[in-house]
């Protein structure tokens, strides 16, 4: 109801009668005015007359469930299952517990701020309070799990097509996973899997999205790697925008990956690779390898050329790219 | 104390006195004659005459955790983390959620009966109280996700060596990982994982044993395709004692595996196997293949060559072997 009200809103330029909001409705003026003031107590900015109406002036950025639904795009993903909290200790944690719990295809999980937010190989990811968006989405593929690794690039691509879709910028993948700007970080991705040896139950996978952190507010030793699209762009970027964009996309190349295969998608990651040809470092358990990133296989491995012409296939480590003097950052 | 006091009735062949079960124990007389009537209760049964002392009779064939524990020579597997149960809804379920809270490696699940019992690719496994052995256990191996397929097969051999060990019979693994006697399924394995791309976050592992179920036991749909060890031996057989012995060996062949790598395995595997050198015919998705199982690769995969010397790769599928008259069991 408070989404219908608020479409009324949205869609009239002038203010709004009580009387035709709640005969659209089909509820009393009294619950009308109740939702009015439920809605402003969540960031809306709704001037009323009285005699003359409401008027809605200015919609949060917060990423409520209301902000998110009006104008998401998604075939399926979020419409029917989106849940929002202002605290999580982790959206994957809850995303998981939700799947175990047999919650569909396309359940989103979105909080203003995570406690305890999960990188790759049980890292922190750092998830301040309504900076950012931390997010994690159930999948149901019917594909072998030993396939799963390659839902990362789909994800990866889809990212890159949505921030390009409605940011003047030009974001990059670094393998597997990462997304950068001008080599920096700016979203990171972990894929969880729950499966039986023949079928996958579940994966889950979570996006965090540093969006409007000033430089100054990352650690001091994340400062160089890390950056938000607000420190790129020097302006604030609308949040919820840009979790539309991200389900729309992301849904897109996914269900593109099951109707056509890896092939496509992985031909577009590799388009978008700040990885591929360059000097690269890889550190994987105690060993450390040199060489040049010369492919991606089909099952997502980094096929890395060492000085000797030797192919290294690597499944899973730390890669550091060569930077400006030949250091590796 | 309750583990200690049986341990000593146990040592004893004699009547042992209240008092010097007090002195030994450190608690008094009323302690211990509240511990005695605890085991009886749980179906110990123990002679006390006055005077005299106590004396253990017989030891119940019930899945306790007194009765798993005495006499369980496994290296940890069990010994710290021990859960039994009188019924849950399916051991493996259950064991996921002790991993997903942090449980660790070798914790043991046990029940004496499951509701919902699960089979591979969503089916259901029958597990009538008290009949069979329904455990499972958490498994937290230093392995790439990509590999988890070989753990099955470290299952079924730590299995084969367990009935071996403890029984006349000879029990032989079907492809994947199908316990049979005499063409008969005696136990199933499912091993569900839980990961990152890169890392496992735990394995849990539920193996269903039918022990003591007569045949007129079975649904009339499984009477020809399953047995249980009662049925193949003529007599009941301890389900404490078969499952101290799978413990046992599959914690050996596990970290046999963990230390030595897949090869070894492999070959043993392959000695106890039903499958390779059969005509067998595999249903997978919609498609049927007819041919003979000729090897397994180091991928876990049945290579099956047809008709016209090609070579099929099987990841995952039902596979039939050909019985006589040419018919597919």
């Amino acid at each position: 109801m408070k989404q219908k009200i608020l479409k009324i809103l949205s869609d009239s330029k002038d203010y709004v009668s009580g009387e035709k909001l709640s005969e659209l409705c089909g509820i009393s003026r009294t619950a009308i005015w109740k939702h009015i003031n439920n809605l402003k107590d969540e960031g809306y900015e709704i001037h009323s007359q009285p005699r003359i109406g409401y008027r809605l002036i200015k919609r949060p950025d917060a990423l409520l469930k209301t902000e998110i639904l009006a104008g998401l795009h998604t075939s399926k993903w979020g419409k029917e299952f989106l849940y929002t909290f202002e605290e999580v200790d982790s959206t994957n944690n809850l995303a998981k517990k939700f799947a175990a719990e047999g919650q569909p295809e396309g359940t989103v999980v979105v909080a203003e701020q995570q406690l305890q937010g999960k990188g790759r190989l049980g890292r922190t990811w750092i998830s301040p309070k309504g900076k950012g968006i931390w997010v994690s989405v159930i999948l149901r593929p019917n594909i072998l799990p030993t396939k799963s690794p390659q839902i990362t690039f789909v994800l990866a691509v889809g990212m890159i097509k949505a921030l390009r879709k409605i940011l003047p910028i030009k974001a990059k993948i670094k393998w597997p996973n990462d997304i950068l700007i001008n080599k920096q970080k700016v979203a990171g991705i972990l894929t969880e899997l729950s499966a039986e040896i023949e079928r996958v139950n579940y994966i889950v996978f979570g996006i965090g999205v540093n969006v409007n952190q000033d430089k100054e507010e990352f650690p001091i030793e994340f400062r160089d790697k890390a950056t938000s699209l607000k420190s790129v762009l020097g302006y604030e970027v609308s949040r919820v925008k840009v979790l539309q964009a991200m389900l729309e996309e992301i849904e897109i190349s996914y269900n593109q990956y099951l109707e056509q295969g890896f092939q496509i998608v992985l031909d577009e990651w590799k388009d978008n690779s700040l990885t591929l040809g360059q000097q690269v470092e890889v550190i994987m358990d105690n060993q450390k390898l040199e060489g040049q990133a010369v492919d991606v296989d089909q099952d997502g491995c980094l096929i890395v050329k060492d000085k000797n012409n030797c192919l290294h296939k690597i499944i899973a480590g730390d890669v550091s790219l060569r930077g400006h003097g030949g250091k590796y950052v």
